[in-house]
C-alpha cells in the first residue's frame, strides 16, 4: 500500500510527497491543519493543503526568517512574533542572548498544541521562559501596541484568505508603527518565480514606508520553485552594512558570508523589483 | 480530462506537472524520450523519466554553467560542450564574442533532433557557423583531444547508468588533459539537498587534479529540491578574482554580482565539501 499526499503548488504543478502515517488530521475551526509524517522530509504540517514546515528543511526558512534582521539590529531586546505557531522562528530568535523577550502571536491555538506535540524539534524553543505567547489577530496585536519592538518577524501562511491582510501596506505601516526608532522587521514574501503578481507591490508598499528595504533569498526545497524570498523594512540600520566574519550562532543555512551574498538577487528578481507592481490594496 | 507528468525526483518524492500535449515520446536507442508541452513551464524535455530543461526556465541553468566559467576565462576562444544536445549552453557560449569555436559532443542525436524541431528558443544557436556538432560518446572524444580547449562545460544527465562515468576521477582527469595550460570546466553536479552522497566524492576528485576547485549554486525551479550544485575546475584562473561591474552578456538570471554570490555556501553545503566523500569509482 502507497500513501501520498500532493500539494497543489500552483493550479498546474504538484509537489507529492509518500507518507508513512497521517499523525492528526482536524479542522482547527481558523484552517485545517495536517501532521504527517512523510518518507522524504520526516514529519510535515500542512495548512490548507500547503506545506508549512518539514523537520528535514525547516532550518533553513526559520534560520532565515530570524538570522538575517537580528543580526542587522545591533542590540535586539524585543522580538515578536507574528505568525510560526509551530516555534521555529520563536526557537532561533532565542539563540541571540541579548533578546529579553519573545512575543508570539499566533491565531490558532491548535498549531501552537500540534507542534508541541508532534514536532518537538521545532516547538522546543516555545517553553523558554523570555517566551510569551499570545493567541490572537497579529493586526489587532500590532494595533495595541505601538513603539514596542526592535525586532518583528512576519511568518505568515500563503496570501489567501485573511492571511492577505498580512501582505497590504495598511500591515507594514502598523508594523512601522509598532517598532521602536531604529526598528526593523522581516516578513516571508513568497517565491519569486511563482509569485511575481505580489512581489512588485509588497516590495514597493515597504519602500514606500522604510528608507531601507530590501529583498533577500534562500533555498527552501519544500516550497514552490525552491527558492524563496523574504523582504526587510528597516527604519536606520542596513543589513548590507553588517560587517561579521563569523555568525555567533550556531546554524546549519545561515552564515556570515549568506547574510550579504542573500540579497545578491537572479537579474529576473531584480527586475521584479524594478516593476510598478499591481496595488496590493486594489484586490 | 487531465494529463500529468509525474517524475519521481527521489523514491519518495514526485514533481507533477500539468500536460497540454505530448508532441514525442519515443526509444532513441539510447534513453527514452519525452517533449512535453506543460502548462506551468511550456515544452519540457524528458529523458529516462527525468526533466531536463524547460521553455520556462532553462535559462537559469544554462546560464549558470556558461557565464561562470567562461567569464573566469580571459580569452576564452575554443569551447568544449558534452551532452546538452538540446543547444541551451552552446546558446549562451556564442554570446561571448571571443570565442572562435564551439564543438558539442552529443551520445543521441535525435536529442539535438527533437531540440531543433520542438525547443527552437534553446536550440537556436546550433546552425550557427562557429558550431560543430559531433555525434558520439565525450569520455571516447576526450581521450581523442588532448590540451585543445580553453573552456569545457559538462551538461550531463543525472549519475545514473553510463552518465554514471561523467562524474568519476577518471574523466575529471581527461576534462583536464583536454584543456589547455589555462583552461578551466564546470560541470553541473546535482542537488547539494538531495544527492549527498555524490558532491563530497564528485569535489574531492577535483580539487585533487586542479588547483582552483569551487562549487557554486542556482535556484532551478524544475530540478530536486530547486537547488542546483556545478562545480568548476581550473588549472589556473580562479571565478572568484574576476572583477567585472556589469557583465557584457543579456541574461535573466546571471549577473556580474551574482558571479561572486553564488559561490557564498549555505553552512550546510560548506559542511559536504568539507566531508571525506565516498570514492566515486568505488562503487
Amino acid at each position: 500500500m502507497s500513501l501520498w499526499f500532493y500539494e497543489y503548488q500552483t493550479p498546474d504543478l504538484e509537489l507529492c510527497t509518500r507518507v508513512r502515517r497521517t499523525l492528526a488530521a482536524e479542522h482547527t475551526g481558523f484552517q485545517e491543519l495536517l501532521l504527517l509524517d512523510t518518507q522524504e522530509f520526516g514529519r510535515a504540517l500542512v495548512l490548507d493543503g500547503a506545506v508549512q514546515t518539514t523537520v528535514r528543511d525547516e532550518y533553513i526558512y526559520h534560520e532565515m526568517l530570524a538570522h538575517v534582521p537580528l543580526f542587522t539590529h545591533p542590540r535586539p531586546r524585543q522580538v515578536l512574533v507574528v505568525g510560526g505557531g509551530d516555534g521555529g522562528t520563536v526557537r532561533e530568535a532565542l539563540k541571540h542572548p541579548g533578546v529579553e523577550q519573545v512575543r508570539l502571536v499566533e491565531i490558532d491555538r491548535r498549531v501552537v498544541e500540534v507542534a508541541r506535540e508532534h514536532l518537538p524539534e521545532i516547538s522546543c524553543g516555545l517553553d523558554d521562559p523570555r517566551v510569551e505567547i499570545i493567541y490572537g489577530n497579529g493586526v489587532d496585536y500590532l494595533q495595541e501596541h505601538p513603539d514596542q519592538f526592535d525586532v518583528i518577524l512576519v511568518d505568515s501562511p500563503d496570501p489567501v484568505g485573511p492571511a492577505r491582510a498580512l501582505f497590504t501596506p495598511d500591515f507594514y505601516g502598523l508594523v512601522r508603527r509598532s517598532l521602536r526608532e531604529d526598528g526593523l522587521f522581516a516578513a516571508q514574501t513568497e517565491s519569486p518565480f511563482f509569485n511575481q503578481d505580489l512581489i512588485p507591490g509588497v516590495y514597493r508598499s515597504i519602500a514606500a514606508l522604510f528608507p531601507v528595504a530590501r529583498l533577500y533569498l534562500a533555498f527552501v526545497p519544500t516550497y514552490p520553485g525552491g527558492i524563496w524570498s523574504f523582504t526587510l523594512g528597516s527604519r536606520e540600520h542596513d543589513p548590507l552594512s553588517v560587517l561579521m566574519d563569523q555568525a555567533p550562532v550556531a546554524t546549519r543555512y545561515y552564515t556570515a558570508a549568506l547574510h550579504r551574498a542573500a540579497f545578491v538577487l537572479p537579474r529576473y528578481v531584480e527586475e521584479l523589483l524594478e516593476q510598478e507592481g499591481e496595488d496590493p490594496d486594489a484586490s
